[in-house]
């Protein structure tokens, strides 16, 4: 996979870019990732990138040509492609566990993160995906496109290790997760759930399944409306949602 | 304010940390934010911070006791105060703009980021709020917590300039932004609506309305049960839903 990124704070991406599992990826040869500077394409002597909005208002602009021609030069090395170009916008639509599935399919990503400002509209002719992160404020897009990419590289074939397995995963079952635990038993005088330590597989999987019911009910009940729920997970919901005698 | 950040990957968070509006509030004296690396504090002979889950299963969990000792040594260095503490989990609440705000009050924020495990169920006794970037995974918490440190800081008094105005803020008026354009008028062709050219600040100001109801009507409509709306709006949204004849 190709990944290009472009942003005015260029050590801010290509640092955290470099850490982890998409640093990981990089080494493996499995991603090619490159950050692109857009100042460094102004025509502007001063080198600006931004300018203020027609109609009046507060904030500046990011203006089209430093992207415009960014872009260009992303095309250049790429046969003539920026491939798929994600627009990080908090008007976007909002990232999720399904568009990492979808960008993953992908073999050329190109995000282009704004900072402090809004864009100017004809910016988005070149783009084509808005995508926000979530329904806050943040100074820039790099940390957004930055998770976006962690989100989505990990589910490339092979970057997961064993033990960083995708498998289990928050949302894989469209439930929250039940505790876990690990060494020691008593720590500090906190101690491991007995029915963990039992050996009872069938009875670990049924009380994990209700923890996960629970604590799902409990924080997103939202997400209980699209889980895939067995008769038995619904016959463990109306229990927990009985008043206790 | 004081931000505390305990992670495995410390350069992952150093970097983005010192740049932006972040770095710019350190600089200034506003923020001071210190990253500590909980490996350090195991005291496992081959520093190792992880182990098996009881129970079985996929996957290894953060033991409790590095992270513990790391607690223990943030308090020590800030009155015997972790202030309120993070713990950055897809089972938490989800992050957004509402609780950049009640970060914002605070005076000491200390975020404790996972990275490709689980937690011990039992660091959540150390811990105030679970929270959770979003419905997707990521490999770690630091991209999660760099995002909500950016989210938050930005709202500190006199950290953002005019410049970069919190007025005018996706969000703040509940719905998406209006589109926005600047110089040059025609950019390749690609041209700025006339109206913005108009100085008519009474038809500027209700195509903007229109539009950003437009957009939202488009692609959030979950937010139209929230934003303040008035029946002007209520009458522009009508006739944005009635098919055309």
């Amino acid at each position: 996979m190709k990944i290009d990124v472009l942003t005015l704070f260029p050590k801010m991406v290509e640092v955290p870019l470099h850490e982890s599992i998409v640093g990981k990826a990089i080494e493996a040869g499995k991603l090619d990732a490159e950050v692109t500077d857009f100042r460094q394409y102004s025509t502007n002597k001063h080198g600006n990138v931004d300018d203020y909005p027609y109609g009046g208002g507060a904030g500046m602009l990011l203006t089209p040509q430093p992207i415009f021609d960014a872009m260009e030069h992303v095309k250049s090395q790429n046969n003539q492609s920026a491939g798929r170009v994600i627009l990080v916008d908090p008007g976007g639509k909002k990232f999720d566990q399904a568009m990492a599935e979808d960008f993953a399919k992908e073999e050329h990503l190109t995000f282009i993160c704004g900072h402090y400002e809004g864009y100017d509209e004809r910016i988005k002719t070149l783009v084509d995906d808005e995508v926000s992160l979530g329904d806050f404020v943040i100074t820039g897009g790099e940390l957004a496109a930055l998770t976006m990419i962690d989100a989505t590289v990990r589910l490339l074939p092979s970057i997961l290790g064993n033990q960083e397995s995708a498998v289990g995963d928050s949302f894989s079952t469209g439930l929250l997760e039940f505790p876990q635990y690990t060494r020691p038993e008593d720590f500090r005088g906190l101690k491991v759930p007995s029915i963990l330590l039992s050996g009872n597989h069938g009875k670990i999987d049924e009380w994990r399944r209700t923890q996960s019911l629970k604590k799902t009910l409990e924080r997103r009940p939202d997400l209980l409306k699209t889980a895939p729920l067995s008769p038995e997970d619904q016959k463990i919901l109306r229990e927990l949602q009985t008043p206790d005698m």
